[in-house]
């Protein structure tokens, strides 16, 4: 096992009826502003519930956060902060509102410039005004992480920050309101979940029994309840098993003291920066040709994918770790989504583009031993076609 | 799942070396008293690489806490810090140091009488000066925890407390320093955590995917490496998991949003008071007749635990719950623990004594259920004479 410092100071508050509970856990003379996105926080319901909660509270409210969400936006919400003399942020929504409220936390307490914020990864920020978050889809983590990406469309970036003072104070979990989410959320939500522990799992092995215990047990709970929660959707169980695997998947435990792969990831990125490709979908395209492209660097850890993720004992050791990567294939697809570049309108001349991208972009010393380079990323979208 | 509120924000600082990092985890103006135990602390080299950790720092030393920590050293402690005007504690030792450190910390920070603290389990603890701890022996969770138990030789009182505030700042866990650990502590410890994980895993089934496969993991660690541990006792990847598989076993997030039973440690207890028999050992007599008695209620997780946790799968359901626990014994026999009352010199009137301490104690309805009386202890500790 690798030397580790671990620490994750967030409160979850979890189960049905735990939006209510918030009133507990924001100070009673806090005031408050209320971060959501589009239309459905109000449409499910889920704001009437905020605001039930926060009802002795002062609170304000800011909408309009977008899913890449966006610097100027944010920087709105800051100004109203300052406006009302706020306290206390609370986001409500995904990943996107979260990652949002991480960066107006961080912002609305910063004396510089916030762009620098971003340009520095966040290691700038020395504290953060306190905040909050109600998650309405389980997906990205950011619920229990202190990391989170900002887009600035006029400069055309997409920049990532994280800071120890970025972790939300809580975060209510309750499973219920994620019974009306749209199926290609659901299927998005679990593939990203799946492919976060993969990036943290599949690499070499370090003798790290725990977490590779704990890396399988969240693989195989998206496995066995995604399919499931796209079939009957109000079942309780399953979302709440959902709910729990998307934020262990990304909340830093599994990925303590061993290696950590993410290059599945940092080429997915090019591809939504190419067309908007839906983030978890780029993943299920990369994911299934570089665990192929990789089986020889990753031997090992992919013979242990196959015996305790998919129980795929029998056969030679090459026709495992095949079958292994064409049940990682064909579990994406029972999800609704797809596992080719074509089904995405993406040719040999696209690749280019990608690749140049990840030159671009520094991606050139990608993996779990720095040595994916652009020209293997090409490889192995050619091999995606 | 049931619902839940989950919170730890102690920081794990896991590793060869990092013993070294306190200097960086300690503020630079605090003035730091080191608690240790015995001579254990001074003879392996750990009170030399803290005090070389604290060079820069002011600090004191207070030896001496007792295997379970009493209250009058507590308050010497306590004594020394206002004398010395300490501003944080550093606890160096296993369960019993960082329990008392739990203690000392809130003790000298609380206005009125500290006997009040155990008198309320902590209630009463609005704050505490800031502690770490360096641990020396896997077992108890306490490095990662909130809780502790304190006893009062005078009152003949063994009282448990804990409180939000009574989380270590840090924990510094470095595998190496359990090398030269007696081999009846490595045993002990590797069945405490064994049994601290039993009792928030085997209880009935609420849909916990994520819980019952973390649990899964620690229990399969624990056998396949606590022998290990006591055959080849500088292997530092055994150390490594074992350290984080004991404080992954107490730490809360197994246990959140589970039923949990602790009937084991309950009657362990009143075993310990009567002749004081090593608490591990004590749940190593109680538990596997506790399963074979409750096996009706506990059915289901029975087969469960046999089936993932030990791989038996052949055979009608009474066959695999017997083998399920029967390995359970010869686990617990192969870490060299015994697991009959006569093995400690308990019989047929000592049970009537254990009974009785149950009784006044208050242990009346115990188990996830609630259900398990005195005398349904007495005939759990009469099938283990």
């Amino acid at each position: 096992m690798k030397n580790f410092n671990f620490r994750n100071p967030t409160r979850i508050l979890f189960g049905k009826g735990t939006i209510a509970d918030i009133k507990d856990h924001v100070p009673a003379d806090a005031r408050v502003l209320v971060l959501y996105g589009g239309g459905s926080a109000e449409r499910t319901g889920v704001l009437a519930q905020v605001r039930d909660a926060l009802s002795a509270h002062t609170f304000y409210e800011f909408g309009g956060i977008e899913p890449n969400p966006r610097y100027a936006t944010a920087l709105k919400a800051v100004e109203t902060i300052r406006e009302k003399d706020v306290t206390f942020v609370l986001a409500v929504g995904g990943g996107s509102v979260i990652d949002a409220g991480k960066f107006i936390a961080a912002a609305a307490d910063y004396d510089g410039d916030p762009w620098e914020i971003l340009t520095t990864r966040g290691s700038v920020i020395t504290r953060a005004i306190p905040f909050g978050t109600v998650l309405t889809l389980p997906a990205t983590g950011s619920e229990m992480n202190s990391g989170a990406v900002i887009t600035n469309a006029e400069k055309g970036a997409k920049l990532p920050f994280s800071s120890p003072h970025c972790y939300p104070t809580f975060s209510v979990l309750d499973p219920e309101v994620t019974y009306t989410l749209p199926p290609r959320q659901v299927a998005n939500g679990v593939v990203d979940a799946f492919v976060h522990t993969v990036e943290q799992y599949l690499t070499y092995p370090v003798s790290a029994f725990v977490q590779d215990g704990f890396a399988e047990t969240l693989l195989r709970t998206l496995i066995e309840l995604g399919p499931k929660a796209l079939e009957t959707p109000d079942d309780y169980d399953t979302r709440a098993n959902l709910m729990w695997t998307a934020t262990m998947a990304l909340n830093g435990l599994i990925g303590a003291g061993v290696p950590q792969d993410w290059a599945t990831h940092m080429i997915g990125h090019e591809i939504t920066a190419l067309n908007d490709t839906d983030h978890a979908r780029t993943l299920a395209i990369v994911l299934p040709s570089l665990l192929n492209d990789q089986r020889v660097p990753k031997r090992e850890k992919l013979l242990q994918y196959a015996r305790n993720v998919w129980g795929i004992v029998d056969g030679g050791e090459e026709d495992r770790i095949d079958a292994a990567i064409e049940a990682t294939r064909e579990f994406f697809q029972r999800m609704g989504i797809k596992t080719q570049l074509r089904d995405y309108g993406i040719a040999e001349p696209e690749i280019d583009q990608i690749v140049t991208g990840l030159q671009e972009h520094g991606m050139t010393a990608l993996g779990e031993y720095g040595v994916i380079a652009p020209e293997d990323a090409r490889r192995i979208l050619e091999a995606a076609l």
